[in-house]
């Protein structure tokens, strides 16, 4: 890893003219930008930059390329790879007060908002008027930060992940230019897919600052449903054959023996300690009621349990938000104990093999690590749990998260679905991709020379 | 336009010496690969190099750096803005026969091929088993000129374009190395997109000799109807609060009056004149009548008339074929004409404002103009029929396309939504995107420094 920069006294001068007392050196605000929710050590910035506008932060990265530092975009601080670290040091450049909802278009079935506006934000604005923006990644992460992570989550086998829902973006390049790209067109062949190149990229090759998003209409019906199974394989089973069945599932969420003695304790909840598929269902009412009978008969072909149903609003919100406090649950597993959560993503043909070697590869290592997934994907989480102070089983953790994105490529998955490569896989990006690296660094190489945004991520420096 | 770079005698040997009869000088070879479908002139290769394995094509571009000529990718032929014309001479590179279906796997819900396999090749197959790949453009495109235009269809509404549904790619660089792109995985957020990256690229990144694909379960129940509508509105708005209401609809397809002069011509129907919509619905007996009923209940608020139903396959073939016809059908409404198809595409609630202003527009220049269009993703095409000889009635539609893009951009809209850029958006490009194509051009320089993918596409040179 490269040094650290020295910040300029000059740049700090600049930014405090530019932004009063939104330019913090605070021990505090330092302390809070130095890490995200991951096990990777903080890594504080030089100063924090919290900015308003997309001229305010194209504003903030021209002057801190003039004084070659380093800048990291920060949304929520969500993230679990180490994405907002400052390995280098350099300027955190805060966009969480950029929370205008700027337009929401019904007839369009899009809006776009500045970068900073959170998903339950959002939600809350767009339900008023019947529309979700469905890509639901657990963590009330920013949007922007979504994007730029390449985030998906529960509804991503219904409704895609960032990639298929955001339409443009506006970015603040390296030398500080706003770019506009895609726009408000639902689909587009026009040149280069900016776009899409952006999101997903971690920072690494502009700043974005606003979103067009496209949108849903809140469906008519919902219905929720709990499924224990007598095997992993038959619940990954039922969910291959609902797909092939063209069910449209809009959740499919799979929690192992260990996952659901979690949840169960932390969200009080009484399910039986089984592999279990949490599963919800969009449509109008008889069309739910169809794809949920349609998937009870599946289930019931591969060893699945009776249908535990939740068609009334509450008991969904407290399932699915036993689900989304998953990551909270495992670390009570153990109290005290440090949480790594990691993902991979394998053909879905392969998912229960690769969670079984999974399960008894943790065992045989000592470890405690539960698992659960968004099955529908082929995506699932491993979440170790380990002592901070030792050492040895740290290393331990290593192993077999070495060895996890091992079995994913050997199957041909990738090293993360979407957690993004971050400070933790920057290794793994190069067994899966090989030459294709090589063409990621001569983009990122050209969109910034000089190597000041996000240093240190996605790549080894 | 920079001049025609004269073959190297050399090069010609090596090409030789590598693919026997298979690198051809032949008139009709060489006359049949210097032109696509489109209005644009035709711009003939200096020899054309029918490659048979990803290998071969590595090895044909590496020789051709190395005598710096220019490689133009040719697969069906069916592009329409002068995608394969070779402007600047060099080497036409025609993956046609790269004709292998190389997995199917059903229950992974993908596919791999070479890039020579046509979508209605594929779809031949995967009918056995179930399966449709569902990207269809119309003409029987191969899958890897689908994937570097960045193709879409009638199917878009439902399933997504070329971008949402190509999931990993085998690319030979500018410098002839094979490189993977994605993988298997239904998603990830492994590193820079670079499968999104080279769809919608044109050939100017890469050249795309195989493709991992997403595919989609036959449906149980298809049904098929026609509506014609009072108005062009009332066509449009029936589409808007039939996606707002939810309806999954598969295809829905709109063609004005002058488009059902045509194919009521060509294909032998007896439509109405008037605004009208194909529909498609997908899905199970009962969702399927559902989804149709909801449909016409909408169709009946907006002024559209009764529903005519097409439930059995040779009908439903019929009218899918007279609309895949329709470029054809257009074009016999003015015998011996030569046609310029063109497409832009707009946020839907804007899509009947820019159709009426862009036939009226094209009524005060007097030109015939039929109009159909993909509705549900607010993409329309527009085919200009004009006599070859008048350069007077050319100017014309130059002017009316002109007209038409700018009408597009602001509106909201991109210059194409399926087409792509070639030889006849470069300015359109520039004026759509602004400081955004310098990036654009900057991704080229970094991955084909000296060129010669697909000279004088996307950009000016």
């Amino acid at each position: 890893m490269t040094a650290r920069i020295e910040p300029s006294p000059a740049l700090f001068s600049a930014l405090r003219a530019l932004l009063g007392e939104r330019f913090s050196v605070s021990p505090y605000d330092i302390e809070s930008h130095a890490r995200d929710e991951s096990w990777h050590e903080p890594e504080p910035p030089d100063g924090v930059a919290f900015v308003e506008s997309t001229e305010e932060a194209a504003a903030v990265v021209r002057l801190c390329a003039e004084h070659h530092t380093p800048i990291v975009p920060f949304g929520a601080g969500t993230s679990v790879e180490g994405h907002v670290q400052a390995v280098r040091g350099g300027v955190s450049l805060d966009l969480s007060r950029m929370k205008a909802i700027l337009s929401i278009e019904p007839d369009d079935l899009d809006c776009r908002v500045q970068a900073g506006v959170t998903r339950m934000q959002l939600n809350r604005e767009l339900e008023k008027q019947g529309l979700m923006f469905p890509v639901d990644p657990g963590a009330d992460a920013t949007l922007g930060g979504m994007a730029a992570t390449g985030a998906s989550g529960t509804t991503t086998v219904r409704y895609g992940a960032m990639r298929e829902n955001v339409l443009g973006l506006t970015v603040v390049t390296a030398d500080g230019r706003i770019v506009k790209t895609g726009g408000r067109a639902r689909k587009s062949s026009s040149g280069y897919d900016l776009t899409r190149l952006f999101v997903g990229s971690e920072g690494t090759l502009g700043v974005i600052t606003e979103l067009q998003l496209r949108l849903q209409p809140l469906p008519e019906a919902v219905s929720s449903a709990v499924c224990a199974f007598e095997s992993l394989d038959g619940a990954v089973d039922c969910v291959v054959e609902a797909l092939q069945s063209a069910i449209p599932v809009a959740r499919c969420e799979l929690l192992d023996e260990a996952s659901i003695d979690a949840v169960n304790g932390y969200s009080k909840l009484d399910l039986p300690r089984a592999p279990t598929l949490f599963l919800e269902f969009h449509g109008t009412q008889s069309s739910v009621a169809e794809q949920a009978e349609l998937s009870r008969a599946i289930a019931a072909q591969h060893g699945g349990g009776e249908f535990r149903w939740s068609a009334r609003r509450e008991d969904r919100d407290k399932l699915w938000e036993a689900r989304h406090k998953a990551y909270y649950a495992l670390k009570a597993l153990r109290p005290g104990a440090r949480g790594w959560p990691t993902d991979v993503v394998v053909p879905i043909s392969k998912l229960a093999e690769c969670i079984r070697e999974t399960v008894a590869d943790c065992g045989s290592l000592g470890l405690l690590a539960p698992v659960l997934g968004h099955v529908g994907d082929g995506n699932f989480h491993v979440a170790f749990l380990f002592d901070e102070g030792d050492a040895e089983e740290l290393g331990r953790v290593r192993e077999a998260n070495r060895r996890l994105i091992a079995r994913a490529l050997a199957m041909g998955g990738a090293c993360t679905g979407e957690h993004g490569v971050g400070l933790g896989k920057i290794e793994a990006l190069e067994a899966e991709h090989g030459e294709g690296v090589e063409l990621m660094r001569k983009i990122k190489q050209a969109l910034d020379p000089e190597g000041l945004l996000n240093p240190g991520k996605v790549f080894r420096d």
